[in-house]
C-alpha cells in the first residue's frame, strides 16, 4: 500500500442530479481522467487497471471548490479532467459537475483531497 | 442520430449501496466495457468519444435480470462488461453490481434494453 495508485472523483452537491446522472457524471470524470493518465504515465494508468481500478467519490460544497481543486492538480501536473455538463437534460449548459484525478499515486493525490469527505 | 453511438450502464436496485459507490461501480462498468469496445470496434470507439461520451444509466430490479441481459449481450456479441464487487466495504465479495454495454449502436443496444426504467 506504500505506492498504491487510486483515482478519485469529487462532485458538488450543491447541484440537483439524480443518481443516474451522478453516476453518468462520475463515469464521465474518470474515463477522461484515465485518458489523461495514460498519456502521462502508461506504467502508472497499467498498474492501476492491474490491481483492481481502486476508485473513491468525494464530495465538495459549490463549483468555486471544484475549480480551485482543478487548478491545483493541474499545476502539479497530476493527471485529472473537469467535467461540464452539457445542459441538454437537468442542468444549464457548461455547469461543472466533476472532477477525475489519477490513476495517481495516493500520497500525491491525498496532500490535496485530505480535507473532503466521502459522497 | 440514425446510427448514434451510446454506452448504456444498467444497475440493481435491490442492493444497498451508498450514492459514492454506486457512482464508483457505474464508473467502473463504464470503463471495463469501453475497453471491451475498442477492442471489438476501434472506429465506434473513437465515434463515441468524439461526439461526447453519451452515457444512459438504467435500473433492474435483481441479479437475474443483470446477468440474463450480460448474457444475451455476450451472445450478440455486443461489447459489455459486468462488475463484481470485491465485497471490502459495503456488499458480500462478488456481488454483481453493473452491467456496461457499448459504446455501441444505439439501435443494437436499445433491442434488448427497452423495458428498463432510468436509474
Amino acid at each position: 500500500m506504500d505506492d498504491e495508485i487510486k483515482q478519485v472523483i469529487i462532485v458538488r452537491t450543491d447541484i440537483e442530479m439524480g443518481k443516474g446522472k451522478l453516476a453518468a457524471q462520475v463515469a464521465h470524470a474518470s474515463l477522461t481522467s484515465y485518458f489523461d493518465a495514460e498519456k502521462r504515465d502508461k506504467e502508472v494508468a497499467r498498474e492501476w487497471l492491474d490491481s483492481g481500478e481502486k476508485k473513491i467519490v468525494l464530495k465538495v460544497s459549490d463549483e468555486e471548490a471544484l475549480t480551485k481543486l482543478y487548478t491545483a492538480f493541474r499545476f502539479k501536473k497530476i493527471p485529472c479532467a473537469l467535467v461540464s455538463d452539457r445542459g441538454l437534460t437537468q442542468l444549464p449548459p457548461d455547469t461543472k459537475t466533476a472532477l477525475g484525478i489519477g490513476p495517481w499515486h495516493a500520497k500525491e493525490i491525498d496532500l490535496l483531497t485530505k480535507p473532503l469527505k466521502l459522497l
